[in-house]
C-alpha cells in the first residue's frame, strides 16, 4: 500500500514523526485529553492502538536487542463496529527513509502480533499502523450473509461499485505501474457484468487481495509514534569477562608488569574461555596523597598507588602509565588480543589525581573551596584524598562554557581510545555523575561507533541502576555478588530476565571484583568458588571474574569485603597453576555456554521445584526450545545435599511418566530419565550438574 | 518558593505545559531518545522522575476520583550523587492559574509520596516537581561531618558564603515582602560573624527553613507534564439504579402508562433505597417496520413498538412520546423525583426509526444504498429492521459538513435534556459508534455541566469496554451478569477494584436488564435473586436492577436470555406486592450500603479463605479501616452450604486467637468471635450474611 485511494485520504496520526531525529524529550511526554474543537475530533483517531510492546517507558528510551535476535511486537488494536481491521508492523534503521512492513496477525482479545529481525547494528525504530480495511470488510460481510442464506445481490452491487471507484482512481493515478493498470482495467471489465456470487468469488481471490494491496489504502489510518530500538552486536548480550591488573603480570612483585607481560597471559585467558579482557585504569598515577598498601593514607616512595588516581605530570586520561609501556606497546597488545579473539576493555573513571594536567590547564572544570584549596571527592563524611571530581555544571550560572569544554574533553577521551581500537569500556561509578552526561556521551560515541559497549559499575539503588541502563549503558554490574540464598536468587533472576527489565537491562554477573571480596567466598573454600562460578555462568548471558578467583584467592582485610594486600594499591605476583585452582572447571563452564544457544540470551530461564532450600534447579531454553539445558546447583559448600526434584516433562509435551533423553554436558555421557519425579544428590566436590534435555532419542 | 535565587535560574522541563488546554494528542505521545547537541544535554533534566501514579496510559486519559476522595500521588525521584532532593506535588483545578504545593515525603527506595483532596467537581491536573535542595544539602553534609567528628569550619564557611549570596539577591529583588527582607537582613548580620557550630545550628532552625522556602529556589528543577484528573460528584461512584418502563406503570395492560403513573411509583422506589431512576427511551416511536410482541417482525395495529425505534412524525430525540405525557409532565416528574432524592436518568440511543424527522430533514446524515433504499442497522448477518444508524463520517471525503452538523445535533440532544434537568444518561451501545465521538461529546457536555454522568452500555470485548471508560464514560455495565462461580467472581472483582483499572473504570453491577434475563435466575428461584442482589450490592459501589427483579420475575423466551413478553415490545402490568418478592431484602441491602462507608468506593475489597467453592467470603474496608464489613454469600440457590472460614484477624492487628467484635448488619444484634477459624452455614432461605467487624469492644 502506498498512497490513498480509498474513501478518505489516509490521516496519519503521528505526534512525533521523527525521521531525522533531532529533538530530545527531557521527561516523559505526557499528553492530556482536553476540550477539542469539532473538526479536530472528527479527524482524530477512530482506531485505537494501545499497549504496544516492547517499549521502555512508553518509548522514552530505546528497547535493546542484539543483531539477529527476533523482535516480537504486539499491540491492542480495535475500533467501533464490525468492520475488518488491517494492522501493520513498521520498522526501519534510523538512517533509512522507507519502512519495512509486516502484516500483524490477530492473536485474540484484540491483541495483534508480528515479528521482525534487524540485521544491522545501530539505532532502529518500529511502530504499528492500523486502519479500516474496506476491501476485507466487504468480503467478510458478503461471506457471512451468503453463509446465512441472506440475499447478497444488493450488497454485491455496492461492493462492485466501491471497487470500480477504487480501480478507476488507481488507473488515473500517475506513476502507477503499467502491469497494475492493466490488471485494474481487466478487473473493471469483469466486474462490469459480475453477478453476486462472482463478486464474492473475486473478492476472495488472491489476485484481488494483491491488486488491492497495491492500490487501495486503508481508511481511518492511525500510526503510533515510533519506538526506538538499539540493535547491538552479540558481545553486548553474550560475553565472558576477565579482569586483571597489568602491573601484576610480571610474575614478580619486584618488577612492574607491562603490556608485553599481558600478551604472554592471553593464551591462558583464552583457553579458559574468556573473550573480554578488562584492565583497571592504565593511565599515569598521581603522586599527591598517593595511597599506600591496603588503602593506607601515606604511601612509601616505592609504592605504585591506586590506578584510579588518574593523572600525573606524565599525562592524564589519554596517556599510558610509562611503566606499562608505550602507546605502540598498547597497539600491539590490542592486535595480538584480536588474534586470540579477545577484546581489550578499558576503565573509564571520570576523576583526577591532584596532579592531573587538567587541574592546571583547566582549573574552571574543578570545584575550588573557600580557602583556595581543591575539593576532594567525598561522600560525606567519607573523603577520597587521592582524587578530585570534576564539576559537570561548572560556571553554568555565570554563562561560561566550562561545562561545555569539560563534557567535550571527556567525550574526546573515550573517542581517543576508540580510535586506538578499544570497543568496550567499563565505567567507574556512573551513578555519581549526572544522568544527562551519560545519555549524551553514549549517544555521541555510538552515533559514530555503534559497536561500542559500555558496562555500568553502578553499585547503587535499584532505580538508579536501571535508569543508567535505560539511557544507554549496554551492560550493568548487578546485586548477584550478594545474592546467596535460593529464594533471593530466583526472585532476582526472574526480575531481570523478563520484560520490562530485560528489554533495557543486561546483567553482567561478576563473581568478584577488586572492590568486592564476597564474604561467602571468604569462608566457603574451593567448593564455594565452584558454586559461584556455576551460578554466574549459567544464570547470566554475560558473566565475569576478577583474576585470582580461579585460584580461589580469598584473603580479606579482617571484617571487610576487601581483598588483603589488594592489587589496587600494590603489585602482586601470582602462581597461575596454584594447587586447588578451578581453571579446568571454569574452562568447561565457558565451553558449555558457547556450545549451547540457550545460554546466549538472558530470557528463557525458568526455575523448577526441588524440595531442598540448598538446591537450586532451573532450565534455560532457546525460544524454539531446540536447546534446553537443566542446571542443578547446591548452595552448600560444606555438606552433601539431596533433593527430590520435579522434571518439567510437560514442557516437552510428555506425560508424567514420559522419558527424557539426557546428556551430561560436564562429562559427556548420555542416559534416560523416566518419570517426572527424580532425586539428585550433590557434594561440595561436585556441587553442580548441567544436562541437555530432549524428548527425542 | 517563588522565584530563582539559587545558583541557577530554575529550568522547568515541561514538554507539555498546558495551562489553557487547547491541543489534543490523538495517540500516545511517545518520545524518542536521540542525538542531542551538547547545550541541550547540559540543560536537560538532571533529576529523574519516573513511574508517576496514578496515571491512565501515561496521562493520555484522566484519572477519575469523586469529590472529597483523597488522591495519593507517588513517583520515583532520584539524581546522581549525594545531594538532598526537594520534591513537591503540584495540583490545581483546570480553571486555576496557581498550583497548590504539597511537599512529598521519601517513602524509601527512591519512592516519594503525598496526598491531596480536590473539593470541586470538574477537570483538575496534578504533577510532580523536584530539584536539588542546596540548603538541605549543606545542612545534611555539615550534620554528618560533625557527627563523624570531622572539622567543619571550612564547610561552614562555604555554607555561609552561599547563604549570604542567596539572601543578598533576595534583598535586592523588587516586590519582595518587607518582612522577608528584614528577616534576610537580620540573618545576614548574624551569619557575618557566625562560627561553624552556630552556622549548623542556624541551618537546622525552622526560621532558616521558612526563610529559604520563601527566597531560594531548588537547582536543576524538573517538572513532569501534568496528569489530568476528573473529579466527579459522589453519585458517579456510589449509587443505586432502578430501571422501569414508564408505559408499564399504569397497573393495566390496557392503559398506556405515563409520567404521572411514574410519579406515583417514586415513594416505593425510594423506600427500596434506589436513588437513580432510569427509563428506556421516552421519545416518539416509529411506525415503519415496528416490532410486535416478543420481537416479532410485524406489529399489530395496537402494539406500541420498541422505544429504541426512536422518532416518528411526532418528533425525534428531543420529543416525548405523546402517550407518556408532555414536556410539562416530564418537568413535574423531575421535580417530584428530586423531592424524593431520586435522580431521573434517560437513555441516549443514537439511532432512528425510518420515520425519524431527521431522515427527511437531513438525508445526508444517513447511509443510502445503491438502490436508493436506506441502510438498516446490522451486525452481519443480523439486521435490525426497525432502526437505521447514522453515518458519523458522512460526506467527509467530499469535504461536506454533514458529519459536523450531525455531531452537533447529537450534542444538542444531550444538552436539551440536560437543560431540562437530566444529569444522568445511560448510553445505548456506545461501542458501535466512533470512539472520538464519545470523547468529544462527553468533554463538551462536562465542560458546561461537569456534574453530568454517562453510563456506558458496552457489552463488548474487554479492551473496548475499558477504552470507553478511559475516554470519559463515568460508569460502565460489566460482565457481572455472567459471572456465577467463586473464582471468576473474585478474579473479576480484583481486576476492577485495583489500579490501573479502578483509576478510570467504575463498574455498575446490574443484576438484570431488559436485554438480559440471566440463565442463572431462570432456574434459581427466589434464592437466586437474593444471591445476585447480595453480590451486586456488596461487590460494586454502584449497582442496579431492572424492575421485576424484586418480584423474582424470570419467565424467558425458551432457550434465550430474553424475557418472555418483554416490555421492550409490549405494555405490562405488575403486582408490586406479588408474593415471594424480595423488596424487604433489597431495602435492607441498600440501607446497609448507605450506613457503611466501606461500600461507598470500589477499592478496598479483599477476598478471604473459605474451604467451599460455593461460599464466597470478602471484606470491604475504608482506607482508614474505621469501617470494615465482612460479607459471606452462598452461591448455591438449592442446598445448604457450609464452610470453614479464616477470619482475617491479622488485618486488625490481632493474634490468631484474638477476639473480634461483630455486629450483624441484617438483623442488628452483636456478638464476639474468638479465634481466626470459624464455621458458617448458609441456606437458600438466607444465602448471605453481612457483619461489621471491629477489634474494639
Amino acid at each position: 500500500m502506498t498512497k490513498a485511494m480509498g474513501r478518505f485520504a489516509p490521516r496519519i496520526h503521528n505526534d512525533v514523526d521523527a525521521r531525522s531525529p533531532k529533538s530530545v524529550a527531557r521527561v516523559h511526554s505526557y499528553t492530556r485529553p482536553l476540550r477539542r474543537d469539532l473538526s479536530a475530533a472528527i479527524a482524530s483517531a477512530r482506531v485505537a492502538i494501545e499497549s504496544l510492546s516492547p517499549s521502555v517507558d512508553v518509548g522514552r528510551f530505546a528497547v535493546k536487542r542484539s543483531v539477529g535476535q527476533p523482535l516480537v511486537v504486539e499491540a491492542d488494536v480495535f475500533m467501533d463496529g464490525h468492520d475488518q481491521l488491517g494492522v501493520h508492523l513498521l520498522w526501519r534503521a534510523a538512517d533509512e527513509q522507507t519502512w519495512n512492513r509486516v502484516p500483524m496477525q490477530h492473536l485474540g482479545n484484540d491483541r495483534w502480533g508480528a515479528t521482525f529481525q534487524a540485521n544491522r547494528i545501530g539505532l532502529h525504530e518500529f511502530t504499528v499502523e492500523a486502519g479500516l480495511d474496506r476491501f476485507a470488510s466487504y468480503r467478510e460481510d458478503l461471506r457471512k450473509k451468503q453463509e446465512a442464506g441472506v440475499d447478497i445481490s444488493l450488497d454485491a452491487q455496492e461492493a462492485r461499485q466501491w471497487l470500480r471507484g477504487c480501480l478507476k482512481r488507481a488507473c488515473n493515478r500517475l506513476g502507477r505501474s503499467r502491469a497494475l493498470q492493466q490488471e485494474a482495467q481487466r478487473t473493471l471489465e469483469v466486474l462490469q457484468s459480475a453477478a453476486a456470487a462472482e463478486t464474492l468469488a473475486y473478492l476472495s481471490s488472491p489476485a484481488a487481495q494483491s491488486l488491492m494491496e497495491g492500490t487501495v489504502a486503508w481508511e481511518f489510518m492511525v500510526r503510533l509514534p515510533a519506538v526506538p530500538l538499539r540493535v547491538e552486536r552479540r558481545a553486548a548480550s553474550f560475553a565472558h569477562w576477565y579482569e586483571l591488573f597489568p602491573r601484576s603480570q610480571s610474575g614478580s612483585v619486584r618488577r612492574h608488569g607491562n603490556f608485553d607481560d599481558v600478551i604472554e597471559r592471553l593464551p591462558a585467558v583464552r583457553e579458559m574461555g574468556f573473550d573480554v579482557l578488562y584492565f583497571p585504569p592504565i593511565h599515569p598515577i598521581g603522586m599527591t596523597n598517593r595511597k599506600g598498601r591496603n588503602n593506607s593514607l601515606v604511601a612509601q616512595a616505592d609504592e605504585p598507588g591506586s590506578p584510579y588516581a588518574i593523572g600525573s605530570e606524565e599525562g592524564g586520561h589519554d596517556a599510558i602509565h610509562p611503566q606499562l609501556g608505550t602507546l605502540e606497546d598498547f597497539r600491539r597488545l590490542i592486535a595480538v588480543a584480536r588474534h586470540h579473539d579477545i577484546e581489550i576493555a578499558l576503565d573509564f573513571a571520570v576523576q583526577c589525581s591532584p596532579d592531573h594536567p587538567w587541574l592546571r590547564a583547566h582549573p574552571q572544570w574543578f570545584a575550588w573551596r573557600a580557602d583556595g584549596s581543591i575539593r576532594y571527592a567525598e561522600n560525606p563524611p567519607k573523603k577520597y584524598e587521592d582524587i578530585v571530581g570534576v564539576d559537570f555544571y561548572a560556571r553554568i550560572a555565570e554563562g561560561g562554557d566550562a561545562a561545555r569544554t569539560l563534557w567535550l574533553a571527556l567525550l574526546d577521551v573515550v573517542l581517543f581510545w576508540v580510535k586506538e581500537g578499544v570497543r568496550t569500556f567499563r565505567v567507574d561509578n556512573p551513578h555519581t555523575k549526572p544522568l544527562p552526561f551519560w545519555e549524551w556521551l553514549i549517544a555521541q560515541v555510538q552515533e559514530r561507533y555503534p559497536e561500542v559497549i559500555f558496562l555500568s559499575e553502578a553499585f547503587t539503588r535499584p532505580k538508579m541502576m536501571y535508569r543508567l541502563a535505560k539511557l544507554g549503558f549496554t551492560q550493568s554490574y548487578t546485586y548477584f555478588t550478594w545474592r546467596e540464598h535460593k529464594q533471593e536468587l530466583s526472585d532476582y533472576l526472574n526480575e531481570i530476565s523478563c520484560p520490562p527489565v530485560s528489554d533495557f537491562f543486561r546483567p553482567n554477573f561478576f563473581v568478584n571484583t577488586p572492590d568486592i571480596n564476597p564474604r561467602f567466598l571468604q569462608v566457603s573454600g574451593r567448593a564455594g568458588f565452584l558454586i559461584r562460578a556455576a551460578l554466574a555462568s549459567t544464570m547470566s548471558a554475560v558473566w565475569g571474574m576478577y583474576s585470582g578467583f580461579e585460584l580461589c584467592e580469598a584473603s580479606a582485610v579482617p571484617g571487610k569485603e576487601e581483598y588483603l594486600d589488594s592489587e589496587k594499591y600494590e603489585i602482586r605476583a601470582w602462581d597461575w597453576r596454584r594447587p586447588g585452582n578451578i581453571v579446568a572447571e571454569v574452562t568447561v563452564l565457558n565451553r558449555v555456554r558457547r556450545e549451547n544457544p540457550a545460554f546466549h540470551r538472558q530470557e528463557g530461564i525458568r526455575f523448577h521445584r526441588a524440595d531442598n532450600d540448598q538446591i537450586l534447579m532451573y532450565t534455560r531454553a532457546t525460544p524454539e526450545r531446540d536447546n534446553v539445558v537443566l542446571i542443578v546447583v547446591s548452595l552448600d559448600p560444606f555438606a552433601e545435599q539431596g533433593a527430590n526434584m520435579e522434571l518439567p516433562l510437560w514442557e516437552f509435551g510428555l506425560a508424567d511418566d514420559g522419558v527424557l533423553q539426557v546428556e551430561d554436558l560436564l562429562h559427556g555421557y548420555r542416559f534416560e530419565w523416566q518419570g517426572k519425579n527424580q532425586h539428585i544428590s550433590l557434594s561440595p566436590e561436585h556441587p553442580y550438574s548441567i544436562w541437555r534435555l530432549s524428548s527425542r532419542p
